[in-house]
This record gives structure tokens, C-alpha cells and sequence, in this order.
């Protein structure tokens, strides 16, 4: 009973996305509130989660000649209003530091939003030569933004990111390192979430402020709506000039340098629960999951049982496997589901009878399919399970995605689909924000991204008729 | 004669030692001035060290079953004010931000100086009964201080730790914590940053605000000045009275529960800076060096040059050395000069010459010593001479800390020898407050911790005649 009834504490999916999302949340121990509007604390689940984002991403980066750097939280109100765009976009939502200590400051500072005003500061008295660039650098940090309305991971005030400012002496160089940026997320986010991604360029009402040109990638949620969930910027030599930032190049001339940036947020953990989770709550990719497989055994007070347990597990860790036993004293049936509440990916049940027998039960939290396996075998089944679950679980994900992607050519038919249907829809565009203001203001709808794989569907706009410029992937989204 | 420019650029320590801890760490890249008064950029050198200090100690925490997690950055000054010492002792330095987006906050809102008092606003909803505990987390961040004069690593407004919060059934377990901690702090000190520390317990007028004991691993620069290292500090139930924290313990009575909390910082750059720096540049020890070898290739223009340096790097990094070549077009000295002013443990100089006798060249950056080597040897001899260097470093430390400690059983020795020299001076203290405030009044000495090793080396207080009741290292200190 005791059972039953924290599986039904959440709510169904079908029923209600936003608190099913809400209660995963909790449920799976993920996050907490705190006294802090609009703050939240990662709890130990929550935040181990991101030490493997940020450990495989971390490596991704370096192996691509990143090097990471900290630069200060705040920012002095003149360094943030020197490029126009940029403050622009950012200073109604940051907070403002006025005092220190007990005296007023003479200038206030924001807390950083993104850091590239103070980046472009610090590249300012680094580059003076060509042979002082390319600069690749990244921060693992926190960034506030003053949100009003906020929800875990997706929005909150105070967020967890890593931010990359690259600086370069050509605007091709930019340009490929945004672009190489940009595939990094995408391969990640395929590779290691198991998260299929749109990768595109957004239109100019979508971009970053003070960016030239910004391109995404974009994921689809359960229920049909879209998350950006990475961008990569090139400035140009928008913030060069703003800042003054020169170098002598080889040919003995004083130019201006061109720099880019990117950035992925916590909010990869929801992308995560929204892709993948069911109504038994989370269910994690292997890869990042911080407990990958979880040892139940049944009648642990038997003996033999929890020594059987421990085999097991030296076994699974000697994989490389991170497996726990959990032998608290709730009954199996509460373990399996708080198991599957917190996503892990793989249960092995261990009995007396299993041990008489020499055999486990193996089980997937992806499919809860349930197959007998030889104790001795349980190791090598469990590798091989664990790289089976990252793979189908990318599969599905696509799957799903692209079942939800519907394709329109007249504006009756992009409507329709809108009002009955959620998901991508594609479609063509004239280039033109009016028509994107217009179908946001109508339909609640954005432009997603215009993808890198162009095709011509039509050859009108499907907002105004006129001739199409670009296919366009339209969306609700986060 | 650049080569030569470049190291007398430094200030030698004897001359200067707070110019030349000003010029090493400008000069090996470790870190740069801001717009932002008092806080200062970590350049890819100097947070390689730490990210390096921040993995092995995080492994070290993880052993002992701390748990890591992300708390909000900001603390309503409601919170702050819960416990009576502790915001006297934080009110006067922390940062307040006033304003959220383009509207006044309700309540300000500090930066956290420190978060104690939101680990217990935190605690406080997740500890129940007897059950939810021990909770021991554990997070790595950054932190506020608004300080009027600032240093680098030592001192800055902004500057990264890591801060552990742990909350007990028991007094018994909560002191277990505590001291189990500052043992960790203590071993990775020596086991890893070749310092050796002196452990001991704050008196109470140098202990944490809020705190009912706090322990302390004392370290001793290369000027003879103590350096306070890392601490680890018993709550009591105090900040569980002051937040209202309660249990249900086993016997179905409330309790309070309590807690501890423990925290080291990137200071621990600056000791290592302060330990084994020379007129040269910085020394790192192996086990944080980012680079631990670097092959500088002699006449690299000439034909396999470039390749046996490059096959050199395979090899040791096939040993798990970190290496890099520099084929730079710099002379060899000014490779040579660069590669000791970044502290480089290990230099493989290979030339023609070398390479047609089969052999290379060796060096230490912590002795200078240079030998010969044999080309297929370099691996195993690189891993086994960083080894050595790390253990070198320790123990010369070891010795240059020893020596600097005195013992002085009088008044007039102990002002004597703070007149005279500098470092630790070990002395008998009747317990009182007052004669530390004499002590440090008059000769700027403060009591640096009650060591846990005790000995009786008088019968009398240094400073006013009185039984002795502790041993105490006396020191001036950063």
C-alpha cells in the first residue's frame, strides 16, 4: 500500500504536463525551494547530475583546445551599457549590488548575467598582437537574471552554466569556432543525453543582443514543446569596437579582433526529465545517471542475501559500473519504485531462491522489461544493458520527435496544426519579423530556428505568401 | 639577453617578498587585474590549479561520503540576522544587492559571504527525524567579502572554496566530523601541495563567528608568515536553535540536531606560491602542475627535431604525465626562463646532437639539477623524478618550516625573537584573552592555533606569569 501510494503521488503526464514535471522534480529528490524567490537549491541528485554534464562536456571542450578561466560576478553599470544591443537585452533583468559592506558603492555593479562585457574588458588588455590570439576560454559559473516567473531548472533567478568567449583575428575563424561550438552541444546532447536536436540558425528577432548571427540547437519535450537548449553566438567585431579592442596583425595593421560565444545551463537537467521521464518519474540516460545500476535484495535479513548483494556490486564497480545496494529496510516493492522515481537506469533483484539458482533478475527502467541473468554474467549483461538503454533511449527520443514534426505549406494547414497538434512544425518563411510577430502574437508560436539542412517545401511564405526565404521550424517552447 | 631581461624582471625575494608574490603571479600567468576593484580574473594557468585541487580533494570528500549540492548565492538579510554572532561577524563585509531587474527588493539581499545560515534555512525543511540524518554536503562555489585591501589568491572580494555543511544526531558526531575534515585538509596539504601544516584549535577569540570550536592546518610561508590554510568548525546546536532545526530522535523526544561546517579556498594557491616559489618564478608540485613536463626542442628547425620531441611527449604521456612541447619560436633560454618562471616541475631539452647519441637532457625545476638520459628511458625516469620532486618538496618545506620555529618560554625571549626573526614561535598562554590582545597590540602577533600535539614547555604564560594551560604557535600572519 505504502507503495502504491507514492507512485500515485504523481501526477500522470496525460493529465497535467506541467505538474507531472513539478512533481519528478520533487519526487526524484532533484531540487528543493528555497527562502529565495525564485532561487532553488540542486539537492545531492540533482547537482551529481550535472558534475557528469560538466565532466564529459568539460572534456569535450579541452580535447578542442578550450581553456577554462574565472572572471569576476560582477559587473561595474559602465561596463555593461558600453555595447549598445547588449544592455539593452540584459539590464532590465539583473540585480543590482549598490552597498558594500556598510558604505554605498560609487558605482553599482549588476551580478553577471553572461560575462561578455566583462570577457571583452579582460581581452582588452591581453590582445595586442595576432600572436596573442585565438583566445578559446570558458567559465563553469552561476549567472542571476531577475525572471518573474520561474520553474526549475528551465527558469530561476540564479542558474548554473558555462559560458565560452572566444577571441579571433579573422571573421572566419569566429565563424567556424561558433559553428564548431554549435555541433559540439548537438553531438553532446545526442551522445550523451540521448537527446535528438535540431541544429539552426535563429532569425533576428530570435538572436542573442549584440550577436550577428546566433545559432541553436533545438529539443522537443514530451509534450510537444520546444527547449533551446544550447547557442552558440558570433559577435562579430560588434564588442570589439565598442570596447576598443585592437591588434597589430601581420601585416603590421591595426584591426579589430572578432569574437564569439556559447553556452549550455542547468537547464539541460530539464530537457533530460522531459525527453526521457514517465509516470513513474525520471528516467536517466546511463551516462548521466549518477547511480547507473541499483542492487535490491529481497530478503535482506536471510543470510547470505546482503554478502550476495556486495559480490555483486565489487563485480558491477569493477565494469566501471556506479551501482549502489540500497538495504534500507523499506519493503522491495518501495525500493523498485523509488528506483524507477529516480531514473536509474538498471535494477538488479537478488534473492535467496536467485542465489540457490546462481541467478539475478535484471531490470530496464527505460522499457521495465525484466529478464533472468547468471550471477556470474551479471557484470558483463549490465555493461552491455547500460549501453543498449543510452543507445534506444536516443532512438525512442527520435522517434518521438519526429512523429511530433509536421510539416506545413499553406497558413490553413500551419494553423490547423498548431490548434490540434503539438510539436515542430516546418515551414517557409519570407524573411520578414513581421510575419514572426505575427504568428507569435496569434498563435503563441516562435521561429525555433532556421535548420541547417534547408530544404524548399514551398516557395511562398506561409504566414504571407510572398516568396519563401528560408524553412523555418516553428514551435511552442520553454 | 632577452632570456636575462625576462628573470631579472623579477623582484627577488629577499629584497621584497611582497613584490616578488606580486610579480610571480603576474609573471607565470596565474592571474590579471579587473575593471572590478578588489577581485581578479583566473587566467587558464592559475585556475588549471585549481580545477587540479578542486578534483583531488573532491575525490577525497566523496571517500568520506560528503555529497555535493548548489545552494543560492543570495541570502535575505532576514536569514543573515538569525544567528547573533555570525552576522556580526559578516554584516560589516558582505555586498547587498538592493535591486531586481528595474524595481527595489522588498528585503535586501547579501551575497553570501559564507552559508551557513542557508544550509540551515535549507535543513530546516529536510531533517525530520533521525532518519534524515547525518546530512553531509558539501558545495564548491564562490564567495563574497567586501575587504578594504586585497592581495592576490590571498585576499580578494570575490574568491572561489569550497564550503562542507554537515548537520548530526550527536555532539560526539558532529566533533568526529570536524576533526575528520581538517585531517583530510591536512593530509592533502602535505600529500598534495608538499606543505606541511601545523593542525590545531582556534582560541576563542580567532575563531568562526557562530562557531563553538574551530580548528585551523597552519602553514608557513617562505617570509616566515603564517598562513592560515583551511579550517573546520564545530556549531554545536547553536545555528539549530537560532533556525529552529529539530528531530525526532530514536527515543521519540525533539532534539536539536548539530552541526559543522569546513572550507578551504583558493588561498591554497597562494601558500603554494608562498612555500616553494624562488627568485626563478613559481615551483608547482607535480600533483597540481597543469603542465608537469615540458620538452623544449634544441634547433627545432633542423630535420627530427620536432618528431622525436613529439615522440618523446607520446611516451610520457602514455605514463599519465601531463606534457607539453613548446615549439614556440622563442631561443631555447627563453623557453628555459618561461618554462621555470611557470613552475614546470620537469624540462626534457632534446636537440641533434642528443638525438643521433640516443639521449637527453633532464631537469628539475625544483633543484636545477640536470641529467642525461637516455631517449627510451624518459618516461619511466620523468614519472619517477615527479615523484621525487614531490616528495622533495615536502620535506625541504618541511625543514625550512622547522627551522623556522622557535620556542620561547619568556616574555623577553618570545619579543626577542619576534624582533629578530621571523616564524612560528611556540609558547605557553595562561588561557586569557587579554594577553592575546597584548601580544598582538604589541608586536602585531596573533595566536596562530592551540597545536593538537601539546607539551608542557613552562609552567607559565608568555605574557603574564600566570599558569599555562595551552601550548601555543604564535605568528604573524597573511
Amino acid at each position: 500500500m505504502a507503495d502504491k501510494k507514492q507512485v500515485e503521488a504523481i501526477t500522470s503526464m496525460e493529465e497535467d504536463f506541467a505538474q507531472w514535471y513539478t512533481d519528478v522534480v520533487k519526487k526524484a529528490d532533484l531540487i528543493d525551494y528555497t527562502s529565495v524567490k525564485g532561487c532553488m537549491v540542486f539537492k545531492p541528485a540533482g547537482y551529481a547530475i550535472w558534475e557528469l554534464i560538466q565532466k564529459q562536456m568539460d572534456e569535450r571542450f579541452k580535447a578542442t583546445g578550450v581553456e577554462n578561466v574565472y572572471l569576476p560576478m560582477f559587473i561595474p553599470e559602465r561596463l555593461l551599457e558600453k555595447e549598445k544591443d547588449h544592455v539593452e537585452g540584459f539590464a532590465p533583468e539583473v540585480a543590482w549590488v549598490t552597498h558594500g559592506g556598510l558604505a554605498p558603492l560609487q558605482e553599482r555593479m549588476c551580478v553577471r548575467p553572461t560575462s561578455e562585457t566583462l570577457f571583452c574588458d579582460f581581452y582588452k588588455n591581453e590582445v595586442h598582437s595576432y600572436r596573442d590570439l585565438p583566445k578559446v576560454y570558458n567559465q563553469w559559473c552561476s549567472v542571476v537574471r531577475w525572471e518573474k516567473e520561474t520553474r526549475p531548472f528551465l527558469r530561476s533567478r540564479e542558474f548554473l552554466w558555462q559560458e565560452g568567449h572566444t577571441i579571433h583575428a579573422t571573421m572566419e575563424e569566429a565563424e567556424q569556432r561558433t559553428i564548431q561550438m554549435l555541433n559540439l552541444y548537438a553531438d553532446f546532447a545526442e551522445e550523451v543525453l540521448a537527446i535528438p536536436v535540431i541544429k539552426g540558425r535563429k532569425t533576428d528577432k530570435e538572436k542573442f543582443a549584440g550577436a550577428e548571427a546566433t545559432y541553436t540547437i533545438e529539443a522537443l519535450m514530451h509534450d510537444g514543446k520546444a527547449l533551446q537548449s544550447g547557442t552558440s553566438h558570433n559577435f562579430g567585431d560588434g564588442f570589439a569596437k565598442a570596447f576598443d579592442i585592437q591588434f597589430t596583425d601581420k601585416d603590421n595593421t591595426l584591426k579589430h579582433p572578432f569574437q564569439t560565444s556559447w553556452g549550455t545551463t542547468t537547464r539541460l537537467i530539464g530537457a533530460i526529465i522531459m525527453v526521457h521521464g514517465d509516470d513513474n518519474g525520471l528516467v536517466l540516460p546511463p551516462k548521466v545517471a549518477p547511480v547507473q545500476a541499483v542492487i535490491v535484495p529481497i530478503r535482506q535479513q536471510q543470510e547470505g542475501v546482503l554478502e550476495a548483494a556486495g559480490r555483486i556490486k565489487e563485480a558491477l564497480t569493477g565494469k566501471g559500473i556506479r551501482v549502489k545496494i540500497d538495504d534500507t529496510d523499506k519493503s522491495p516493492g518501495w525500493k523498485f519504485a523509488e528506483a524507477e522515481m529516480r531514473g536509474i537506469p538498471v535494477r538488479v533483484e537478488i534473492g535467496p531462491k536467485d542465489i540457490e539458482a546462481g541467478k539475478a533478475i535484471i531490470a530496464r527502467r527505460d522499457t521495465g522489461e525484466k529478464t533472468e541473468c547468471a550471477i556470474d554474467a551479471l557484470a558483463d549483461t549490465a555493461a552491455a544493458l547500460l549501453d543498449t538503454i543510452q543507445h534506444d533511449m536516443l532512438e525512442r527520443a527520435r522517434a518521438r520527435r519526429d512523429m511530433q514534426t509536421y510539416t506545413a505549406t499553406t497558413k490553413e494547414e500551419f494553423e490547423k496544426l498548431f490548434a490540434e497538434k503539438s510539436g515542430f512544425v516546418r515551414a517557409m518563411w519570407c524573411g520578414d519579423v513581421a510575419c514572426e510577430n505575427e504568428i507569435k502574437e496569434k498563435l503563441s508560436v516562435t521561429s525555433r530556428c532556421m535548420p541547417f539542412e534547408q530544404e524548399k517545401i514551398s516557395d511562398v511564405c506561409v504566414c504571407c505568401g510572398r516568396p519563401a526565404q528560408k524553412l523555418v521550424y516553428w514551435g511552442r517552447a520553454y
